[in-house]
């Protein structure tokens, strides 16, 4: 049960002009499941990515980063079942038979296409099942297919993870629709997670490389559901530009400001999406980290109290054990840290509980205060590290027995 | 149930001459349960220790840290229940003020004691029931106290962890028994983990000081149960220099050798126990990491196995998800690692299986072999990271439903 997040209705997900996708059964692990996504772009299409930091980075990856440069992506293959990771040569010329096969379909290059995978590592593809899937993925192909391509890439998820959102944008109503899937594995630096963004907005490629950083570092690179980094994780921005806006091509511009906005806050949700339905998550925990004498520290912060199984375990027992938090702190790796003057809160969306000040237990803090915060489904730490003017937020989950059923059943 | 870690025989727990150990019920934070432990040292023993990482670091930890360099240790005391840990300056003065209630019973100073404690974080210590319990530790001082002392130091610990072990220096037989107490929130840097190892040896201070931190580093912090860092962690190695060997001076000597060794031996057999009887362990892994290009990238591989739940929960399934491991041996932070040139292995003591070459799965690899050896409660994974020479051992343990029921459920 996905924490406060529901299932996408179809009708709410909104067509993006110059983009078809097309969702069919391959068998590529299991039988009945769809697990082949074709998502085709309009000629003109400009596309952006990032990439799993895994040294072990999948074959669909390493092929992604060859043939994105080079521009003039027209298509995008996505299979489940298996992640194509730790597959060697063997790996790598199947991620390149199925580009060759979906170009072969589409009358295009290769190099025009974008594979991804996710599923088992260590297991080879069965690019031969891919490949006689993909017609049907083909004849399936709509401009309404985005609620069947969020069903089409879920792995562990137990919903689909979609959403549409409009925005003005030089006089012209822009949309973007965006899919994702977790759920496991999710850290930093993208974990399984696969993120799919388009919108008809015109817009440059120098801003696109860069807003599909912007966009990944505050939202896919924000969460962590248990501090794996996956070797697939992939968050591609596409935009057709067709929404007839005047290309923007400047940082500065409102345009720019007003698009921005709109990816940043759709890929928030779709990464908050896949915390929610983090494996057996029954919390959904933010972290407002503030008062660092950078962002990087902040983050230390976020990460060490979003990891530790300890602070995890006793959100997952509604139990308020601040002493795990603040052991979490103080193991961060902010070396000259000063305990004594930090701050720690609770909240949810009714109250916020001082709980921690000096060095320990804040004197105006209740226990049952706290107890009464940690009953709640969403809840925020926030802290308050004195050191500075740099804040950020962060998301993160509960540890429960799903969890650890979900993972040591995962192959069976 | 601790993995092939059986409970100490009182017989086999030799008394170490200059040491006498005492243990009581206190009611620190439960009845009927032996929560205060002292320990007395006779005149001119030495004294070394190192302690947690943790800016959160305990009251009884700063006031270690004050009292150790002065010198001329005489005492020990040891509470469980209450951690005295964010509890700002009133902790301090609970942990000072057991120091000279111990002070005043043994006629000692106050800087003479060590205090030490293990239990809750964030709440007061009772430092008054502390107190009061005192004499009755003191009554039951004795040399053959050791059995008592591994139970009275005991938190969330199934069994207690405690061995003797003799060596031959300088002509005379030296003997070292030693505790230790878990069992979650272990990690490196020391987790809510004491040891105290306790010799008859007469050893320089110089020596003792290097001695602690080696042997510390080969053992208590190259162990990982959750990742998690205590705020109480603390190894203390004491030296009677009852044995009547020369005193040893010489870090090149025999003697200095054949003390390190036994040293050493007995803090990597406590650390370990630690890891058998860790939360819901039901298997113990070795992490044998090799051909790394310095010990410190070699630990970080290390921890990226030994940390991962994904990893640790196919461990507990005995599933050999070899993927796993390769991704955690992908963002171990190697930055120019090249994944087609490292190998890994599993192994249990009946036979070693090359999983992964070349970037993926071992040509020679069945799953039928790897599945035999996941079936082992003791596992070992070996990696050769084929870049240089470095290498190092590190010990670990499985994730599973238990551990969240022990942290889940611990205040409670």
């Amino acid at each position: 049960m996905p924490v406060l997040l529901s299932p996408p209705e179809a009708a709410n997900l909104l067509p993006v002009p110059g983009v078809r996708l097309g969702v069919t059964e391959a068998a590529i692990r299991k039988l009945n499941r769809r697990d082949l996504t074709l998502i085709e772009l309009a000629p003109g299409s400009r596309v952006a990515g990032v990439f799993t930091q895994n040294r072990f980075c999948a074959a669909p990856v390493q092929v992604c980063k060859q043939h994105l440069p080079q521009g003039d992506i027209r298509a995008l293959v996505i299979n489940t079942g298996i992640a194509n990771a730790g597959t060697g040569e063997q790996g790598l010329a199947a991620s390149n038979a199925t580009c060759d096969a979906v170009a072969g379909l589409l009358d295009i290059e290769a190099r025009q296409v974008l594979p991804f995978s996710t599923g088992v590592i260590l297991e080879q593809l069965p690019v031969e099942k891919l490949v006689a899937g993909l017609p049907g993925a083909q004849a399936a192909l709509q401009a309404d297919g985005w609620y069947e391509a969020a069903h089409g890439i879920m792995t562990t998820d137990t919903i689909a993870k979609a959403r549409s959102v409009q925005v003005n944008v030089g006089g012209k109503t822009v949309t973007l629709t965006g899919i994702s899937k977790g759920a496991g594995m999710i850290k930093p630096n993208m974990a399984t997670m696969l993120g799919f963004l388009a919108t008809d907005a015109d817009v440059a490629q120098p801003l696109l490389d860069v807003l599909v950083k912007e966009a990944a570092d505050l939202s896919f690179n924000s969460i962590t559901v248990d501090g794996d980094t996956s070797t697939n994780d992939s968050f591609i921005l596409m935009a057709t530009g067709q929404a007839g806006n005047p290309t923007i091509t400047d940082a500065a511009s409102a345009d720019y400001a007003a698009l921005r906005a709109a990816v940043v806050e759709l890929s928030i949700w779709l990464a908050q999406a896949i915390v929610r339905d983090g494996e057996g998550a029954t919390k959904f925990i933010t972290l407002r980290i503030e008062g660092g004498a950078d962002r990087e520290e902040c983050r230390k912060v976020g990460y060490a109290i979003g990891h530790s199984p300890l602070v995890k375990t006793a959100f997952f027992a509604s139990d308020p054990n601040l002493g795990r938090i603040l052991a979490a702190i103080g193991y961060a790796g902010i070396a000259d840290l000063d305990v004594s003057r930090l701050r720690v809160w609770l909240a949810s969306a009714g109250e916020e509980v001082l709980v921690a000040e000096k060095g320990g237990r804040a004197l105006s803090y209740q226990e049952e205060a706290g107890a009464r915060v940690m009953q709640e489904a969403e809840i925020t730490v926030r802290v308050d590290l004195a050191r500075g003017e740099a804040s950020t937020t962060m998301w993160s989950c509960d540890f429960s027995y799903d969890y650890v059923k979900i993972n040591a059943d995962y192959r069976s």
